[in-house]
């Protein structure tokens, strides 16, 4: 075998390596959020996910996002089964996976890189739907997205469909993951409301700490450590040059959301709150995700620093809007997958607005912002509806009291220490 | 140096580092899943037993594994000392591990790449007996398991020995490790008997959920994660095809066992239990280890299936016959185990019963387990009653009431933390 | 791009992804050994520093450390530019980072991995001024090492400075990482003083356990994962010989000093004791870490059993003399560095003492050590005198009192959980 295929295939699988750790990020950093009576649920629905999306992806989501089809959808390679022949690049190509045949490794490489992404899609979703989502209801969205919702919106993007035959840029997923999970959490969470008690009829909003900052804060890092695989890997080639800017420049982002979150939480809440540093440093993450291969150190900076500011203000606007986000990955991932696809429009250093090149890509970026918004909207809209309508996606007001834990899984999280009781007047109160 | 043996180092060493952080896994599973009392007590074992595990394999194991010798045992390479030529191979290999000669890397990438498998082996041990082993008496045990037992066995099925000769086939080590520590186990947790107060003379079970879900999932991911090391590492060499389709069919395995598990457990337990859930997984991998460079993708699938259904029925059984397994080690790595590596006599896309190869492989594979088992459970139970006899190997029980932190180790886990007294009649019950 | 380009580069990202994890590991173990008031401080502080850290040293740091200057410190690179050739090494390289010519990576991976060893030295401060000092002080002196303190003296050792050029030896950091650390922890803690309530007048040492072992377990042992990016990374070339005895030598180390360590407290303090078990391990790694690449398997375990023993007895010390370090950090990483560095000069194949080298070697390690060590606690102690004139760097007794989780963020750790209350008198025993 060629040597640039051995070395782009230990690239792609040990990146996929650091992206599938990101599921215990996401574990842990929303059970750290969430309250821990909750705690079981919330760790089976993070568990499970990425389970559910293995199935779902190998049976019909990989066809739909990089078969060869339309320009709306794949039509092919259902069960990761049609002709391919890769390593095989370019012209040599000869399979139903035109759409990923710029990168010469095997096919399974191909298919378990694409699977870790659209597993975090997923997982994103559960962060705003927690503590009070039932949990079949939860795994059969997660089922649906991975299956349908994500890959027809990657294939526009990445499969060779037409956001990307227009120029649409977003190379490691500030759109196709971070927004889609975004979105699908938003609607997730308008449609089943906020927690009991969280917004009281008097105007004001209950705290509702999280149980264990140590986990959260672990989550976190273990996201940051998994972010040098989901943007360098995502060259899908062990190009030296290149990997080794995203992964500084990822990191900047990052470092500039962290610091800004911190300044920006102190000036506005008094203190330098830890879920804002957490979180300060995620949207730094998921702001430079479409743009980290094109933009200057400046530039990373900038962005993370912009996302450092927006999450905190977010954060602010969507308890004001009494959309109840327990953990914030509306604001980490949809205001920052939207504003990170746009910055690609102002920093990139080819044709982005601040650097000469006009706005054509900029507004190329907020039409595929626009798309993708109103498609998964639209699309998860209808799925969390029929899921309504049918098996029910809320638990009983008593389980949601009691905890979850007991109510959808017969166990707690932490059985040998005393806890605080909950609140007994909470349920009156909602 | 050549370019194929730079790149099979890195994947040796990277691997290997993947299996390793395994120990992680293995330590927050059993923690989790345990009380509270006994915290300090599990993760010093957990930890200490790597250290144990490399001297034990740098002195004396890796010689008795790999060192050239007859068909039972290997007769040199004490302290990895002796003639080696590594990274050469084959015909141009001089030195006195020829059952390693096949692939490329550095004596000690070799030697390191296989400590880190065999400090598994002794791991699995650990949850099995928790909660009542004597810290000392488990060092012990330890050691001589990766001194003595573990490397005989290696010896017969990877060190060039009998089984590899007659064609016995465990790829990754569904036997070699994990039946290894699973005989281990067992013989352990018999001689150990039950904690006090688990079955009760009425026939009923005292159900003693672990501490915190929390842990136990996130070393639940870990191991998930290493397994990504342990499977396609054990190629020993960067073959791109064969590591890419390994690490997808683990996944699958894995994905196919959780799910299993979550419905079986559903049906039978009447709420989808996150243990099963954690097990399932675990299941799905120990069962997909022996094979997972040679089964198909709907195969990987099947033995995730079968790997989820065995895994809750075993945990039942288990204690049906009053073998107290506080982790579910032995439903896990024994049944598994055992499963696993005759499953490759179904589903090996060669030689496989259900692929027309006949049913000459899964003799052989049936020979092995049974030779395995035996040897390893005399060899062990041995071990465990010349410990009985000599340092004794169970706590006292005002220790096992009170908790081993406080009797083997003088401390607390978490000494800030108010806590459920234990229960006060549990010595009587015994 | 030529292959050994390509294959260095991933060596040197995918190890120094490693190193970055390693904030997770030193965010666990402080937080678990100290007390549950103050986690969400401890947290926040090991999280927010690798930010401070990766803005400092792209702004200042890595210009001082390696950019072309004086024998003293570097006068060029700001911002990382300047020019450069990278990955042109040799007579081959032009540009202003010349320290760096001898390793074939682009400059971003050059930068990323200096980064990552430069935010662990930041990191091992934390530890020893745990419990007590106020956040954004603390934010401040990291901010100081990173830019000017440990850039300079890393220029004398690793930037062709003065160190390098009369020959001093450190491979991947012992002096360089872990004493300037250290030295800085160690003015730091002086300074501050001890923790209320700590040494009594009647010349009793009260303990304060730490609130959970099992973060500080799994963080030790993210510590050791890391280690195998710390130590192999540092050749920053994918050598397979190199890189397979480092990371061999390392875990031997790392095994040697967690047995000798348990035994050592079992014979001291009569228990197997948890904490030490795990400085003990992180002691033999501290100790290996300069001379790794230049030491046999025998030295690589001598050096870990004098570590082991040296971590013990050092904890003891430093309790004597009333210097409060809640984690053990100066046992570590300042005694152990030391140790290790001079370790070189005895165990070196080539040069060492032990091997017939001579005292020359040695000579110019203790002539590094001595001279580090002076201009860092120099230059820390007037640091932490200017914070302490300026903004203050300990927080009130009440505070302390009351837990830093309050007072400097305004949230708890775990806020569901029933904890034992601060001792009352605390505050007049100080």
């Amino acid at each position: 075998m060629e040597t640039k295929v051995v070395l782009d295939t230990l690239w792609v699988l040990i990146t996929a390596f650091l992206v599938f750790f990101m599921n215990a990020g996401f574990a842990l950093l929303e059970t750290g959020l969430c309250q821990a009576k909750n705690a079981v649920n919330i760790l089976a629905k993070n568990f499970i996910v990425f389970a559910v999306s293995s199935i779902a992806f190998w049976v019909i989501g990989f066809g739909l996002m990089f078969g060869d089809g339309t320009g709306f959808l794949g039509l092919g390679g259902w069960f990761l089964t049609g002709a391919d022949n890769s390593p095989a690049t370019g012209n040599s190509y000869s399979g139903v996976f035109s759409a990923l045949s710029w990168t010469g490794v095997p096919l399974a490489a191909k298919f378990f890189f694409q699977l870790v992404f659209a597993g975090t899609a997923a997982t994103i979703v559960s962060g705003a739907v927690a503590e009070r989502i039932k949990f079949f209801s939860f795994v059969v969205f997660s089922f649906i997205l991975v299956a349908l919702i994500y890959p027809i919106v990657g294939h526009w993007a990445w499969g060779g469909g037409w956001l990307s035959r227009l120029g649409f840029v977003d190379f490691a997923g500030s759109t196709v993951v971070h927004t889609v999970g975004g979105w699908a959490a938003l609607l997730g969470a308008i449609i089943l409301g906020p927690r009991a008690g969280k917004y009281r009829n008097d105007g004001k909003i209950k705290p509702i700490p999280g149980h264990n900052m140590s986990l959260a804060t672990l989550g976190t890092l273990i996201l940051w450590l998994g972010w040098f695989g989901f943007n360098p890997g995502s060259t899908m080639a062990a190009d030296p040059l290149a990997v080794s800017n995203i992964a500084l420049k990822t990191n900047m982002a990052a470092a500039a959301g962290c610091l800004t979150a911190a300044i920006v939480s102190y000036l506005v809440l008094s203190k330098p709150d830890l879920s804002m540093i957490l979180n300060g440093t995620l949207a730094g993450l998921v702001a430079v995700t479409a743009g980290c291969n094109a933009v200057s150190m400046f530039g990373s900076v900038c962005i993370g620093v912009i996302g450092g500011i927006l999450v905190v203000y977010a954060v602010l606007f969507f308890d004001k809007i009494r959309v109840d986000d327990p953990v914030g990955a509306l604001s980490v991932h949809l205001i920052n997958g939207v504003f990170g696809t746009a910055a690609v429009g102002l920093f990139d250093l080819k044709n982005g607005l601040f650097y000469g090149g006009g706005a054509r890509l900029l507004g190329v970026q907020l039409l595929g912002i626009l798309a993708v918004g109103a498609f998964v909207a639209a699309m998860s809209g209808l799925a969390w509806l029929a899921l309504k309508a049918t098996l029910g996606i809320r638990v009983s007001a008593e389980e949601e009291r009691d905890g979850l834990d007991l109510g959808e899984h017969g166990m707690e999280a932490y059985p040998g220490f005393v806890q605080i009781a909950p609140d007994p007047g909470m349920m009156e109160i909602r």
